[in-house]
């Protein structure tokens, strides 16, 4: 009786806190669509924020569908199947028939979300509805499904709670720095790659090249940074929950550790990205000036490399992946301009590029109590640092970690490659370049919605 | 020890699930507000938000001094009274005094502040500001509380928890569709009659009809954007939050699948209104148009149709709820307009009529396992359809649920057409004719205060 | 067995709760930006945003770096000390180094982020930016620590806790009306002073003594707006979070008692502030006229002033708190103006003057039996009005508010008067005048980012 009113009290507890968590990340789609809306011009702001509406939409029935059946379903008759054989992707519970904990449904749902709504940006201003669309279900139902399977699953060939994880040690994404932001940022880049650039963004009207790109600033810094707040506020949701079950062990401590560390973490990506934007500005034209977006983006970084290992690295050590994040985002974000790739939130650099340095980052940094803390059978192969420190510089952790990016990226460009190249060889991907030029919200919608208030009232002064 | 100890542990959790939604909840007012003030004109955007501001603040103490009393008010002679006899009506406990759970009475006081501020944006930029106050007060402190003792007290005529209930069966709305989005909505409906529609919409300067009602169009899809993503966010905290007690029997259960209804309800409501709209464009207008605010209504309409039933019917089911939802809004805004009833954020069709449907559907969807989780009592009237595959064909809870609409629309009539009557007829309910063509704003403010800056700054450039 | 399961249980569910406040109150972060963003002028939009994210970023590192340390610190060997001997300042635990309750850690960060970002809008559109930084690290890494340690430390000569308390009865300060909210005021008033009006407020070009102070509107009621509601959001967390621990005693009561506090002073901190300035106007001008930013600083007003007594008073005294705290707020938003204090989003009658007001209130209505609740050692010194009643009239706990708050406001004065001086003597401190006549964004950027836009659709339409 004890037990069972143990049982149950704790059940309560780790549904609620899966709940808590998953409303949290849910609320970063909100984020999300405001970071869109001030990055855009104002005549795409409606277009925008309907994609990034549609996304969640459309997600949560690819999801409910096949995602989660190919990510983690099995048929009941494996259920119990002690003996964790590597599969290639889940079959069952298909329509969530059979699933016995629906919050850890609701869990994953939200991260799928995440991982489709990071595209939405870095398409902004040219892509047609119907595309995303379909790249929204084909993500959710299909591409990523396969990576958490692989990562997160107890029967993927990457996941640490294999019964035989590769060697050894399996790759570590405690929140899924690799499997949520690498899946997302990768297919931004593939997608603006075959989208190409928004028109006038590096070339002229005879298509000359510009000497520099023109810049097409986003029409409200306000939104920008209301979203960039609450993406930080729901930050907290997507890390700290992805311990799934709070009650066992000393989860708990796990919790505060993580929240810490996505603190840090984001500060120092933000402090040091505004300072080093702004000691560039200076060398290059004499003058002072902050850029806030800069900041943001820099924030972001920082959050975006410590989910991959924010539960299992010290404090010192989110303040040394913070730093550097932003640093990378600045860098990346400069080359990119350089090769030619229009992103119009800077996507790429903020989730690709610190997708992967935060998944390398659990490589070096891993510390091995805190390793136990969590993942109780990885302790063994620490971060590099730490084995290097200890005289047997083990790197199987981060040789695990490398082959987890290399396997993302890949799987990603098999799959989303054809899927975009396709869509635009059948001329259903850009936007036609009439409609671009006046705005998707005029081409769809016959006006500027936003303006027309001010029209009436010049109206009503004459 | 161990019994204290225990129950201690579990009145915590309980404290604070109910403590975590109701902050939801509340944070659903913020929701509101961005909705209403994207969807007006900027002329009258400071008005609108300050209505939806005192909303709260009124609502606060209206269910304080009276509301709370009149729905579950008790004395304390009854308090332990097992034998649950009908009363039209509560009586004790005014003024939070002797009430012992105040976190059930924060939570119902969220609910109350809900209901109020549906109504809002019907009215908006033509009603004056007392009476709204008035209103607020009126509705929250003697309207809605009955509705409330009638539907979820123990003692009412329609709860299922009734030691009597309706036909052995009473009527299920689980979390409010017919409680708050009822109440709310056939409130708006009246008010929006008594009060008539914007100067202009229907009419031209002349008197004469308009062959088309002119468009009103709001200043700001991004917060109108933003109110309803808020809204969705809220949305788990209402539906979650209303199994009330977490800790006992498998209510842990029902919250998960309580919100991925709620998700996939949502979702579906969306993605339906959207498509069905474009549709309709490309067949008028021979051009595809996307319109952000009919998807955005039709995502709100799936979360009122699912409130009802949210914890009761399968997953499935409110797949088909969320896309007759999207539908039904879809027909009913276009209905409105055909009667001239004028609703700048449509909030008849979102919050009236799917909240119509969503009680109606527990009547059709309720599953009696799922019931049996919730409502012990009730599990052997389930919904019809699986009455009808049971060969029994049982429509008690669908006839329950009808006569429970019944008695919300003809109670919210009976009590608030003479209310707004009687203001209407004294002068206090519409603000003057002059007043509403410049702007609420501007009449009383003295000016656009949106627009001042830019103004300035043109001086500036002189 | 049984106590250990019981005991992680609990540790888990007190985690957890300090965790779900925490993420609330940093998203208040997120609410400060939006009112600050809201209360400028458009050309300083860029600027101010910046300052409130950088403001969150520096904190979180001179709070992990020093702040800890000198607010709760203690050396290993004293960590057991029964024995709380007061000290002036904390000593140890440096970057969080052998902090065993990381919840604890991160509660208390948001605090001190909190008290930081006060200030802000109180300096907005004159002060530059590495100003603000280096205020940010000074504040969160000595000033507001050590009030922390006075008031909230167990060896603090004003805490309760403290195992020889001030007169026997100790200061209380639930969730920080002085603690945070007079720090920060105070700070704000000082910098404001040291810092000057923003030119053009109080004299004319010529330096002429302008009749009327001149008018500068905020550019966005909707965002200051949604910043109140997220401000008034977060708050829940703020206050009901401090209970600290939720497992213990009745601690799960005293949450839901603070949350109906907390909303009920708002409310009529708002609706008061609202009827006041109706009907000043009214009788100053004639012309009834609603004003949306009073209303909502009188909500803050009241949130604020209960801040300090939420879980000691009743109900109506939390109904008094806050209409008394609306007024107060508008009298001092007069008064700041005929002082020539000019302050950019009145963070001064809102913080400074209703933290000293809330925690005067707690001397005055502190109930026994709720403070037995939370203060198990203060019960025996009970507001005024209750010792009043009991004939005893024991002012201790009165007395020991104001000796808080006198303390607070002369170590404020006499460590932010001297920074803020020296960086203004340096230079540091103000903006220069071409600079600030311009807008700091476009003196800093290099044009006004949010107009740009608009710019370019006219180039469209040429």
């Amino acid at each position: 009786s004890f037990d069972a009113a143990h049982t149950n009290t704790n059940a309560s507890i780790d549904a609620f806190f899966l709940l808590y968590a998953s409303t949290l990340i849910f609320f970063m789609q909100t984020g999300f669509a405001m970071v869109c809306a001030g990055c855009v011009r104002l005549k795409n702001v409606q277009n925008t924020l309907l994609k990034n509406v549609l996304d969640a939409c459309a997600v949560s029935l690819g999801f409910y569908s096949l995602g989660y059946a190919f990510a983690f379903g099995t048929n009941n008759n494996n259920n119990n199947n002690s003996d964790k054989t590597t599969t290639f992707i889940g079959n069952g519970n298909y329509f969530l028939i059979g699933v016995e904990d629906d919050s850890f449904w609701l869990f994953q749902f939200v991260f799928c979300a995440t991982s489709g709504t990071i595209v939405a940006g870095a398409l902004a201003e040219r892509c047609q509805m119907t595309a995303y669309l379909a790249y929204s279900l084909f993500l959710s139902s299909f591409v990523y499904p396969v990576v958490v399977h692989a990562i997160w699953s107890d029967y993927g060939f990457l996941s640490p709670r294999n019964s035989n994880p590769l060697w050894g040690s399996g790759m570590i994404d405690f929140a899924g720095s690799c499997v949520v932001h690498v899946t997302g940022g990768a297919t931004a880049l593939i997608a603006s790659k075959v989208l190409g650039p928004r028109t006038g963004r590096f070339h002229d009207a005879h298509g000359n090249l510009l000497e520099n790109p023109k810049e097409m600033p986003g029409h409200s810094l306000a939104l920008q940074c209301l979203g960039t707040l609450i993406l930080w506020f729901g930050w907290y949701g997507f890390n700290c929950g992805s311990i799934i079950t709070l009650t066992i062990d000393d989860h708990y401590k796990v919790i505060s550790h993580t929240a810490i560390n996505l603190t840090l973490s984001g500060a120092t990506g933000c402090i040091m990205t505004l300072i080093a934007s702004t000691i560039a500005a200076e060398r290059s034209t004499g003058e002072t000036s902050y850029y806030l977006p800069y900041a943001l983006n820099g924030c972001l970084s920082g959050l975006v490399a410590i989910t991959a290992g924010c539960s299992i690295v010290e404090h010192w050590a989110s303040i040394v992946i913070g730093l550097t994040s932003g640093a990378l985002y600045l860098v990346f974000s400069k080359l990119l301009l350089k090769w030619k790739i229009d992103d119009a939130v800077d996507a790429i650099p903020v989730h690709l590029i610190n997708g992967i340095w935060g998944t390398i980052c659990v490589g070096l940094f891993a510390a091995p109590d805190l390793m136990s803390n969590v993942y109780n059978s990885s302790a063994d192969h620490p971060g590099w640092f730490y084995s290097w420190g200890m005289g047997s510089a083990d790197a199987r952790l981060l040789a695990c970690q490398l082959v987890g990016i290399l396997f993302v990226i890949a799987w990603v460009l098999c799959t989303m490659f054809p899927f975009f190249w396709l869509l635009h060889y059948f001329g259903y991907l850009r936007a036609d370049a009439l409609e671009e030029y006046i705005g998707l919200d005029v081409a769809y919608r016959g006006g500027i919605f936003e303006a027309k208030d001010n029209e009436e009232d010049e109206e009503t002064k004459k």
